[in-house]
């Protein structure tokens, strides 16, 4: 249950640095690799001969090499050469649009006519000396919603990453979701509260005092088909909170990209960027690395989750004002695949 | 094919000491959880709200708090609380019937309303300073039935156990079965033998000579579901056998709590309670961890029996005077399944 | 998909050395164990008893002995003796033709009545001081036919070997490929190329000039069930190549006993017979070793070839000019499946 006529990041650019990668998306096996240095593909990951994995070949001169006996693949799934033979009745294979942007290499699973670049979400923060992103990549062995339903609803923070970002205001503060099209947005605002340790670092990391009383927010963005942005920060109380000026904040955003692989397991592209300090890379490694760990500690509960939900597939799960976020989400998810199914354009992405 | 209106050994103390303990018995999920000094619960491995497993939660004031967004489920499978919400409508989750005795954790899996206290069957050695006891636990991947058979047998200690307990005459002595209501009783009595190295040991640990000749027994008692106690012990020759004086014998119970998880797996509780000796911790340290070699013995052979038989369904295996102790246990537990599924009262437990 | 009234080596001698053997071959779960020095045998893998491998258990006087409860069987799969029971109307189980021949355990899974050792194929090199025998044992999770492919067709040597004894002239040299009776020859015949890295430590260890230009051969020969001998090396050009007095090339044969474990996995006996320097001990291993590492690289193809071929059972793969060796090997594998579903005595067969 996934929108396939859009774009979902399929990998970062270092792991087609080398040789190409294996990689399911949606159901789909695909292999991944670099044409040219501007130039990336993706076709499906079967050797027409004899049904080899073709991302366990090489790529030379663009044409992508079976290991196998050699065949050469072009980026259009049709066959361009193998030694001793003639090809021209190859059988072609599926080919995908693929495109690199954002330090992302974005696939789209679906129907390759309705693809259209302009149609991936804008990251303001890329390539912006203004900003700094680090993040990573985790394979969770759950369906894509429940990720979309937990970043959607942060009081888990509370008690999944409760040495870290989480504090017992969060799940005293009520949140509030709006619907904008197909956007969801859920936000919480803290008023004069002590910062949790996370925030504390990221106070002392931009050289302000992290013993004083803060105001905090989280604003969710889910887009389809499942990414979701969080505005988050601290700013020192009494200076506007999220509107406050830059000196007396700190401000990132945490990017998630969550591409299905099956129906019952992901690819979670985690990540954070920052406006503040942009230019200390020991801090973007600082971040990341604590970012990964707070990450890691939702993977044994949404895989439990998972393995749960298959077991007692008959019952329904509750539907509170703290879920409205992933509720609303799942819906937009629901009408995007029903547009799909009834031949409509895909829409925008707005990140 | 396991009886579900009766008690079972769901776990240790220990295991529920520090956090609550997720296990499956009787294909059954169920989170158990210490919910005060002296009391202990036990519930569906499944938090109403959005299905996580409650067991990786943790415990405030009595209630099972759940890791993920913070709802409190009391013992009875009734939300207590979750902050920010009226939990009024929630869905209630199962609860099991749950008892503390002897030193374990008795669960019964079926109809709570049947689960009568008294029906745990006594140990006549736990909190006796006549008595020692230490035991361990193991996860096998067979039919718990194929333990009781193991256990209902003993002339396979020849084999599987020949370093230790096993012996040539066990083999060569024929053995006694009886069936006295629902309990199971196979014996056998050796007499003027050498003790194997095991029982060598434990006549020096309790100040006997272990190059004399001795009698030998071994009194091995089912009872439904599917406990297993065993009387073994050997006395100097001539001094009476199982009925000579302390001073001539060294006299254990073998105990066996088998206790199904699915229809081909098991958690095997395991321990011996001896009589002589009691106040020796280090022996007692000694003797689990050498039962612990030898029953680990055992387990190979179980789960590629149980391999063996899921290849061939339907084969039949012989049912040889030796097997006799075995046969009239599944007996019995046939006939406790068919009263169970006429609705007939569960029956007391007899060790 | 094997044919089953056929011999198959089932293991080497060490592999029963100590103990019995648990193997399954063709889908059958078999003992293997020796009887004597001069003889071996193998019984299912499944005690009348209650269902152990008998595998698990020991030999004593040429019994095969269970270990669970000492169960005496013997190589016609009738039960010899049990401790303090009368075995006369234990069930037998099947027991399999098996023989020691050339430094295998050949075994025969289908109707024991057809079995004759004479059909066994006769290997030249086998205790022959003119040549020298190296090998090993891969388990391979793909269908066994993926192998005979493999090895009917060595172009994927320039591709999956190319550091040894892979090299752009396999792929540019055409192949030839004759069928004679059961017999599937494909050969190639390279002249005036560099030898690549294997070769060339062959020719230094054959005391030969590694610089200079050799003439290069490759002749595949496919028997059933799923046997196949390739003879290959290098002569210095000029000398008549294939033909040429043995010093000035080496020549050996690649060994490959294909057995079907599943229909989907299979026990892959590989191994080099050489016909230079035969007393060279370091040098047998030396060759060993590096075999092992070339072979070593087509499990992950084969492996993953399996993989996409069972997610897409529907393609059909292309039967080019390189593949005729496989396509006509498996047309031999059918018609010899065919014929023996049709009762047909089984043909001999030609290393």
């Amino acid at each position: 249950m996934f929108p396939k006529n859009t774009w979902y990041v399929a990998c970062t650019p270092d792991e087609i640095d080398v040789k190409p990668l294996g990689r399911t998306i949606c159901n789909e096996r695909i292999a991944f690799y670099r044409v040219a240095a501007n130039e990336v593909a993706a076709v499906e990951d079967f050797c027409p001969h004899r049904g080899a994995p073709l991302s366990l070949g090489y790529v030379s001169e663009g044409k992508l090499v079976c290991g196998y006996h050699g065949l050469e693949m072009g980026c259009n799934g049709k066959t361009v050469a193998m030694p001793g033979q003639r090809v021209g009745g190859f059988p072609a294979i599926k080919s995908y649009p693929v495109q690199e942007r954002y330090g992302f290499i974005w696939v789209w699973p679906g129907d390759a006519a309705l693809a259209d670049p302009a149609l991936i979400p804008h990251m303001a923060w890329y390539d912006n000396p203004e900003w700094a992103y680090g993040g990573g990549l985790y394979h969770v062995k759950a369906d894509y919603r429940l990720m979309v339903d937990n970043l959607m609803d942060l009081t888990h923070e509370t008690y999944v990453h409760s040495t870290s970002i989480g504090q017992k205001e969060i799940d005293e503060t009520p949140c509030k979701t709006v619907v904008e099209g197909d956007t969801v947005i859920t936000s919480r605002y803290m008023e004069n509260i002590m910062a949790p340790p996370f925030w504390k670092m990221a106070l002392r990391a931009n050289h302000l005092a992290d013993d004083v009383p803060v105001d905090r927010w989280q604003i969710c963005r889910f887009t389809p088909p499942s990414h979701v942005m969080i505005e988050v920060g601290v700013a020192h109380a009494g200076h506007g909170g999220y509107n406050a000026p830059k000196e007396h904040k700190v401000y990132s955003v945490v990017v998630d990209f969550i591409t299905p692989e099956t129906d019952t397991s992901m690819h979670y592209f985690w990540g954070m960027a920052r406006q503040f300090n942009p230019q200390d890379k020991a801090l973007t490694a600082q971040i990341r690395e604590g970012q990964g760990k707070i990450f890691a500690e939702d993977l044994e509960m949404l895989e439990r989750q998972q393995a749960n939900l298959l077991t007692w597939p008959q019952r329904g799960l509750l539907k509170l004002n703290i879920d409205a976020g992933g509720v609303q989400s799942r819906r937009v998810i629901d009408r995007v695949i029903a547009a799909e199914r009834e031949g409509a354009a895909p829409a925008a992405q707005t990140p």
